[in-house]
Formats: structure tokens, sequence, C-alpha cells
């Protein structure tokens, strides 16, 4: 019986992929709109908050249908977390893009380093684009604030990911400086990546251990070979003597 | 004799780690209250600055009493360098607190990652807490600064640990400019520890090492086998060979 | 008939490679005139404008001739993306100049990390240059600017590439923006790359896994090599024996 | 002939050596005296001069005395290349203090992890207190300067060297963005090590490559054994077999 369940929550989660990603797309969307187009009609902001609200609800009816066959229940907690966050903060929920970057895993199957690439860069972009919007929804109308359009808002994103920080522009409300905390633990882990892969890389290439290591053994087996071809000549002289 | 000395120490140490770990968070907590509360009466001021003093009296007292067993004085103060820090510097002892990260420690026996991620986060959050309190209560009351309420100075700690560092905000006194030396310094071994740990992972998951070192041993061992069951047959066919 | 036209494009990348290095030299020359010289006269600029042309205009042929033979086109589009990126964006270019570094290649050949050393600061120069070159382009004659000199731009250059951002200068034009992403990607990618190559010196120096390897193996094959005597020696008895 | 000289060079280097750090510890206390006392008299002002030209002199003449045996005078240059630059540049014969960390070194040896930190530490603080004396030098009486005391040219220097960089000082005069440039070179070099020993240190920890090689190594070895002593039995079996 839970292997049933177990069975129908991965067709579930195999169905569902796409749309569920095509959703994060249109939320995407919608919140852009809403952010970007500050005067909008309130007839077109209630339906662009009507949708975020409908998309919002889809994730939230995704994860209880996936909790409830769940035999045990803290083992998918652990393991689903991301959805939950996704369910409660709505920035989250625009990381279901990142589905989009499995075509292209196809490809690099294999290429760890360059599926550890893709991803870096999709979330870099994705995360950016999102910072961006969160944190010009959250600066734009405070009287001392820096930053009050979209490109400022972009280019602010782009000084703190990289951890320059000019100071020409940054946050001055709270809902900001949270956005830029994220932001910072970010570009710290984007170097951290980076860094990691480059290295990772290097020792690979150039510490040359499986090459030395496949050399050693090769040598190993050389030696072996004409032991083995020795014993058997051995055992063959000894049973076709005829007087022994 | 110094066995003795030695298991009683042990015995201290382990009876007195909870409590020490209290004094620590109400150590935190009363530094807390004494900077934020600016308005504080003169009889509350007195009561969080004999708290403060308490506590380092207790940290002085157990260190004294630790101390004295100790049969190799020199070994004593290098191995229990981080104790004579917390005793002389009040701010240190707060990382006492780091001891509540022993019960995740527990859970992750074995995985040396996840525990530096633990330790890292945990001191992070801990020396952060500590760094704005310290950088508040420096610059406060300084016609020049930048920093004069609690959440300047966490956004402040924030833009420093991850060197970003806009400049909006920058501490202007002395003592101010040490938590700040102190932080920067955190902030670049926090940047080498999690690029370290990555890298560390990358080069574990993709160099494969270890993998293909067990598949070249499997190999050798797989031509090691057969010789020995030749050299076994061998040897019985000797045996039983009635007339030799 | 694919192989006479390989051996062709082989030969006529090997002819032209120094014919354009010379030729993005004479473009930075060109380029760096233009822009340094903001009160040059209308035939000058008229020349320079010329000289830059020319130039893109033989980086075009040269793709077009080495695109037509190709065979299979898709991959010959991935193998010289580089090449396409150098046509469509002038600055690019002038990395052909680090064809230069193949003489210092020579002396390294084998050493991989002195090698990605020279490569690191000849892309760090090439690319600081060109983007103070462009950033001082763009901003010189915006009324906000603050980067109005030369020495203005390249100092900007170095506090953005080295991620340390004082924010005393910073661009304000959106090109000046562009071209400071791109710097600061070129920044993390060089603290990356500097950073991996420290850590892979330091992982084959310290953990020694190469010398662990060969002396194990060296166990092993002391080991077999006594067991291959044996076997000789029981060989030649057998054989000699007359009465058997 | 040749050895000759090379042994004179060595026990010249060995003797020199000491009364060369001394000197230069010499340098940096005249140094830091005439860049700290402005309103110095101009004899004191004179004597300094005339120390600081005096280690200049005997820094020179040290080299010319060791270039000369020299056998490949080029192989000498790149060699002592450190040498050249501390003759040519003033500050960096202050680097010299260096030696001093030999005398830790020696408690450090074999432990190469422990002797890049106290190196790193060394080089940082020396570099540091010498970019602050250069920096203040060249800013001070500059209108414009945000830099005219030593504690905001260590300040300056702290949060340069930690890429952090505020804005708060800056250095306006081109002297000033040398020790800038310089600092920051020394930045991005300082985070790659410290990187680079954590993920060395973490790497040999914790992908355990060496344990798993010995362990396989031990395995093979294990079974290797028998087969020597079935094939020591065989041949003494054979050996005192009497009919055969």
């Amino acid at each position: 019986m839970f292997r049933t369940d177990e069975r129908r929550l991965d067709q579930w989660e195999r169905r569902v992929e796409w749309p569920l990603t095509c959703l994060a797309a249109l939320f995407l969307a919608a919140y852009a709109w809403q952010v970007l187009d500050d005067r909008s009609t309130p007839g077109l902001h209630g339906v662009l908050e009507a949708v975020l609200r409908a998309v919002w609800l889809v994730f939230a009816v995704d994860y209880a249908v996936r909790l409830k066959p769940a035999v045990d229940k803290r083992r998918f907690f652990t393991a689903h977390l991301f959805d939950l966050v996704a369910v409660l903060l709505p920035a989250v929920r625009v990381l279901r893009l990142l589905t989009v970057l499995k075509l292209l895993n196809r490809r690099f199957a294999g290429r760890v380093r360059q599926r550890i690439g893709v991803y870096v860069a999709g979330v870099t972009v994705l995360v950016g684009a999102c910072a961006s919007l969160a944190v010009l929804d959250a600066e734009r109308h405070h009287p001392d604030a820096t930053i009050t359009t979209f490109g400022d808002a972009a280019w602010w994103t782009l000084t703190t990911i990289s951890t320059v920080g000019y100071g020409d522009r940054y946050p001055v409300t709270w809902e900001g400086r949270l956005v830029a905390a994220l932001l910072m633990v970010g570009g710290i882990a984007l170097l951290g990546v980076i860094t990691g892969t480059t290295a990772s890389w290097l020792v690979e290439r150039l510490s040359g251990v499986e090459g030395s290591v496949a050399e050693a053994e090769r040598a190993t087996l050389a030696e072996l070979r004409p032991v083995k071809a020795e014993l058997a000549a051995l055992r063959a002289e000894l049973e076709h003597r005829p007087g022994v």
C-alpha cells in the first residue's frame, strides 16, 4: 500500500511539474507588472492581485495534496522544505522557473561542473530579477529613498550581489534591507560556488591524482599478469608429464 | 595522581558546561538591555552592571579552578586560550552560547560539512548580534555618528561582514572601528570557510578520486583471486599424486 | 575533401593569427586616442573612426572566410563563439592581444598554474584598460558624472574589479553601468581563479595524495616481485629434474 | 671555483640576514617618525632622511656584493627578484622584517598550514603598517584629502584590504591611489590564500582520500601474503620429496 502511494506521488509530481513552472512564470510576470506599472488603475491592480493570490492558492493546494499520502510526515517536511518555503514566501515561488534548466541539464548529463554553472547562472539571474522588483516595491515611496526606478534597483542589485557596494544607492526601509540581507548571503554563496568549482576543476586537472593512481595500478596489474601466466604454464607442465 | 587531577578536571568541565552557557546567555541579555534601553534609571543600570560583573567573576573563578590542578601550565594556556580570552574580553564570553550547538552536533555526527555549516551560521549570528550591540554602544553619543539605533547597527554589521560596505553607515569612534576590524576579519574568514567547504565538497563529488581508486583496487583483487585458486589447485594435485 | 578543408582552415588560422593580433593592437590604440583626445579635429576623428571600422571589417571577413568551408556549421558556432562575439562587440576584439601571451606560454609549457597566472594577469590588465576607456567614453559628458578623466576611470576600474567599491566614483549612464556589470563579473571570476589556483596548489602540496598512493603501490609491487622470483625458481627446478 | 663562490655567497647571506633585518626595522622606525612627526625641525628631518638613505645604501651594496660572484647572472636576477625590488622600492625593504618569522617557523616545521598562517598574518600586518604610513604621507597635504591622521590612514587600510570599502575615506592623489592598488591586490591575494588553506584542510580532512587508498592497499597486501606463503610451502614440499 505504501508503494502505491509513493508511486502515485511520483506520478503527481511529474504531471504538475510543468504547469507549476508556468504558474511561477505567470506569478513573476504579474508581480513585475504590479511593481513596475505604478500608475495602474485600481481595476488592473485588482486583477493582478487576484492572479498572485490564485497562484499562491495553487501552490498551497499542491503542497497539501502531496503531504496527505506521505507516510512519514517528518521526512516529507525535511525533503520538501523548499516547497513549504515557496508556499509561505511569494518570491521563492519564482525559483520554480529553474525547472526550465532541466532541459539544459539533459545536454550536460555527466558534466557536473557545467550543470553547476548553468544552475548558478540561472539562480543568480532569477534572484537578481526578484530582488530588484522587491526592493523597488519596498523603497519607491520612502522620502529618503535612493532607489526609485527599476534601473536603479537593478544597478543596486548588481553592486550588492558582487559585494562591490558603491553606496550611491542603498535601501533605507526594513523590507528593502531584508532583501539586501538575502542578496548578500546569495553573493557570498555565489563567490563560494564559483571559487569552489574553479578549485575543484584545477585540483582535478593539475594534481593528476586519478592519472597517477591509474598508472600505478596498471603497473601492479602488469606485474600480476606474468605471475598468472607462469602459474598456468607450471600447472600444464605438471599435468602432461606422463611419468609423474 | 596526575590521572586523578585530569579526571577531576574533566568532570568539572562537564558539570559547569551548561551553567556557564546559561550565564553567557544571561550576560548577552543584560548587555543587550543595557545598550538598547538608553533611558534606564540609574537603579536598573546598576543592577545590569552588577549582573555583568558577576558573570565575569564566575568565568574568572572557573578559569582559576581549572588552571590550578593542571600539571603542565603551559599546555593548559595554549589549550584553553579561548577561555582566557573569554575572561579578558566580555563580548567573547557570549560565544559560550555555541555550546547549544552541541545538541545539533549529535544529529550530524560524522557529517563534518553539516557541522561546519551549523557552526559557521551560529558563530556568524552571535558575532553579528554582539558586534551590533558593541558598535551601537560605542557610536551612539558621538556627534558625527551615523549609527544611532539598533536597526542601523544591525544593518551596518550586515554590510560589513558581507564585505559589501555601502558606506551609508560607518563607525567614527576608535572603539567602533575596533569592532569593525574584528567583523572584517570575521567576514574574510567566513568567505574562506564557505568557499573551502564548497570546494572540498565539489572536489570529493567531482574528482571521483575515491571511486577510481576503489575500482582500480577491485580490478587488482579480481586478478589476484584466480592466482590464489590456481596455486591451491596446484598444491592439491601435487599432494594427491600417489607415485610422486 | 573534408580533410583538405580542415587543413586549409588550420593553415589560414595560423597565417592570420599575428596580423589579427596587430590589428587588435591598432584597434586599441585608435580607440584610446579617440576617447582620450577629446578635442580632436573632425578630420582626425574621421580617420580614427575609419580605422576602427576597417579593423571591424577585417574581423568580419576573417569570420566569414572561416565559416564557409566549415562542414558542421553548428559545431563551428560553439567552437568559435569568442570570434563571433569579437566581431559583434568591438571591445572584445582587443582580447586578441592575448595571443602575445602565447610567447610566454611556450616558456611555461607543462606548468599549468604559471600559465593560468599569466593569462589572468593579461586578461585583467587588458579588460581593465578597455573598461576604463569605455566607461570614460560613456560617462564624460553626463551632467552628474563623477568619472571625467582617464585617471578617474582607471581608479574606478580598480576599485570595482577588486570589489572594494568606495563609491567616490561610480557610473550614472546605462552604458557605464553595463561596463561595470562586466567588470564585476570579471572581478568575481578573478577572485575565483586566484583562490582556486591557490587552493589546488595547497591541496597538491599538503594533502600528499600522490605521494601516499605511490608509496602504497610501491609496497604492493615489492610484495609481488618475490612472488614472481619464487615462481620462476619453482619452474626451473621442475624442468631440470631428470627423473620426473 | 664555482663551488667556492656559491659557498661564500651562502655564508654571506647567513651572516648579513639578521643585521639587514635590524636595518629594515630601523628603516620602518625612521620612516614612521618622519611621516607621523609632521612638525619635526629641519635638523631632525635631515637626520631621519640620512638614516633612510644609509639603509638604502646598505641594501644596494649587499645586492651588488651578492651579484658579483654569481656565475649565472640571469638566474641570480630571477632568484633574487625580491631583493632588487627591495633596493628600488623603499617600502618593500620593510618586508625584510619577516625574517623574524623564521623563529616561529622552526616551531611549526612540517606543519605547512600553520606556517602559511603565520606568514599571511605577518605580511598583512607589515604591509598594512607601511601602506598606512605611505598613504598618510601622500594624502595629508592635499586640499580634498579625507585621510589626514594616522588613525584615518589605518582605518582606510583596513577597509581596503578587507575589500569592504565604505568610501568614508579614500585617496585622491595618484601616489595614494598607487598604494591603494597594491593593497587591493594584497587583499585579493589574502582572500585567496585564506580560502585556499581552508579548502585544502577540508579536502584533506573530509575527502579521506589517503585513508581509503591506504585501506584498499592493505586489502591487496592481505590477499598477496597467503599467495606468497602458499608458494613457499609448495616449493618446500617439492624439494623435500625424496622420490621425485
